[in-house]
């Protein structure tokens, strides 16, 4: 007997059907004998609708309204599930953030998890009542509902599992499990057994969107084994654990990549201590992030700096440029929003050296030019022509031996 | 400078628009200096499409999981009305039942209002903030989710008027007050200025179907001052108030009418003592409202029962009837859905006598067969073929000298 949270994403439960085959789910293991919570997202399509409206409303509307607004859709999903499960004959109820309660800091709209108090869902769970929790939603300080930011159900499951002291946290949604690469680009991507927190995280942050990132770093943090899987099919999934638990790790677990980047050139700066601050401080300060950075000197006491941002922020960012151009003191700017950023993940290449030259290597045999390169310890990233995207991804799932039957 | 409840129906907050329109009518009364409280109920359509799924996997579900999922139409409403107005530059903030508190009884899908615990409310409306409430909801005894039943905004609109001694509750609906009668029968239907309490209980209970009976009973009690009104035109709608605040008195305020009866007659049962309630005691027992009864003595020592129900109730009665055949002993029996029930209301006819008179007259007048009779202090009730309905509507507007210009 073990005790489970398992969590249904929006598709999982995007009409009645499929919240009756999300019950059945459930009811297989309450039948096994375990102790069940489910933590459930809206149903596909409802938040954005109900977000919709808060913005067409009002461009900046009170993130306290929002979140009483938003808040509805996991609590539909929550009662829905619950009848359904009634009627499959579990014991279930619905519980509300603010029911159980589910603590959040302030922060309307973003709010982060401060406590859970889950001694009563845990004596329930223990008399076989499944606990069905409303996610994405809690209690502000404020006696307001709070939400989590969007993909936040899969943080709200992580932190009930933590605070239950689960055995799992098993994440229903529609794929099933975490692959070596996107298999729309890679006919042949593996699905991955295991996976280590760390490189979920660097999968997840360049681009492979399963699972929210926030949720895998708390699951790190607090030492949750997670479980991708699909609701879909039967199947083991993927399990999400410390890279310890990874007896045979491989060198390189995935391939990622992002079309999200774009790049920015500023040429000809003069060559002087504080011009990174310069440059990156006044971004900063209007909340653009900036992630890929590379400085070229030229031989007239001038330099080149290359860099990423999000392609949304590109606007901004080249605008905050502009009203900066006295005091950076550049000759002029380019920019290119058709770039893709690659990345080769795996925790293995702590230990192992050459997985950096294999990319250059295997790019260059394709004739790919690289523009930036960063590296992380597990992971080496490198900023291509967005036309290449496919043909790096598949060269190098190839090269690194990722390919399946 | 007053303290006002107002209350938009489904249909005054049907979309964005709508939402921004009833805005502006809150803005209008800050904007006279009033300290005003909105109550809300869910956008047409929002409430039948969460019932529907909750009967559509459990037939039988869950009150209190029923009450979750539909509890959530108001919030929404709550929450984009409180931005509407920030985005007009009205101060508010939403309520949900449980934050206000207002706590009900705990019986799920039809709770009843025990407090409301307005101190914070008032405290911030008499600082400028307007109140926007989520109607049809509560608190219960059990820390759940409650809702009032069907049309329970209304209840929550005439309660937080009470509770908060407010000078008036207004009630913004689709149309733009009480009329003498249906004015899709009657073209020359008048708009009344005032009714009494009573007179609107009778007139909402046979079919004028404005504002809940619950939430009518309820301003009574506590001498609520009900105003109903267009949301969607200017005009002053309809004042319902205790009668002594009507001065001049019409003899019958209104002609109601309703096709949702039964009628049923139980044939030559023995005519000895306890026999109403062999008849009566099953069907009250099942669930059966009977409204109309008039028992016809024969000359053989049996007796026949005339009775009507509500139609839907048509096929039980009839089955309870028949399992109770031997226990009643009655000969046969014999239905007739196609009945209307016309009713003349007014407190006048407490001092008038000859009201029921001229009912009689008028119907006979146009050869229309009363089949039934029933009378209360301030109501004279008919039942007649279906058939005749608005040809007797229209007569009576007539007699009773109600027609308007």
């Amino acid at each position: 007997m073990a005790r489970i949270v398992m969590k249904f994403g929006g598709t999982s439960v995007a009409d009645l059907d499929r919240i009756r085959h999300a019950a059945a789910r459930v009811q297989r293991e309450v039948a096994a004998g375990h102790e069940v919570a489910v933590v459930v997202s809206a149903m596909a399509g409802v938040t954005n609708q109900l977000v919709g409206w808060c913005q067409s409303l009002a461009p900046l509307h009170d993130a306290r309204e929002y979140d009483t607004v938003v808040a509805t859709g996991e609590q539909v999903t929550a009662g829905l599930l619950a009848i359904a499960l009634q009627q499959a004959g579990v014991e279930a109820r619905s519980w509300l953030g603010w029911q159980i309660p589910l603590r959040t800091d302030g922060a309307h709209g973003r709010a982060r998890i401060a406590v859970i108090e889950g001694a009563e869902l845990l004596r329930r769970m223990a008399a076989g009542q499944v606990a069905v929790v409303a996610g994405f939603q809690g209690l502000g300080p404020d006696h307001r509902l709070t939400t989590l930011g969007r993909g936040g159900s899969d943080t709200s499951a992580v932190a009930l599992a933590a605070a239950l002291s689960a055995d799992r946290c098993d994440i229903y949604t529609d794929v099933d499990g975490i692959y070596t690469t996107d298999p729309r680009i890679v006919a042949r991507a593996r699905k991955l057994d295991k996976i280590a927190y760390e490189e979920m995280l660097e999968l997840a942050s360049v681009g492979a969107k399963v699972l929210q990132t926030r949720s895998v770093e708390l699951a790190m943090k607090q030492r949750v084994r997670l479980r991708v899987l699909s609701s879909f099919a039967d199947g083991p999934g993927t399990l999400v654990v410390d890279e310890d638990e990874i007896m045979e790790k491989e060198l390189v677990a995935g391939i990622a990549y992002s079309r999200d980047e774009a790049k920015i050139t500023v040429r000809r700066v003069p060559d002087r201590p504080g011009i990174a601050a310069n440059i990156f401080g006044p971004l900063a300060a209007s909340g653009v992030n900036v992630d890929m950075i590379v400085q070229n000197l030229a031989a007239d006491g001038t330099t080149d700096m290359t860099f990423t941002v999000g392609r949304a922020d590109l606007p901004r960012a080249e605008a905050v440029l502009a009203a900066q151009r006295a005091s950076i003191g550049y000759a002029e700017i380019s920019t290119d929003p058709d770039v893709a950023k690659i990345s080769v993940v795996g925790v293995g290449m702590r230990s192992h050296a050459g997985v950096a030259n294999t990319m250059f290597r295997t790019l260059a045999d394709k004739s790919i030019n690289i523009q930036v390169i960063s590296t992380s310890e597990i992971k080496v990233s490198v900023l291509i022509s967005a036309e290449y995207t496919e043909l790096a991804v598949r060269a190098l799932h190839t090269a690194y031996g990722l390919d399946g039957a």
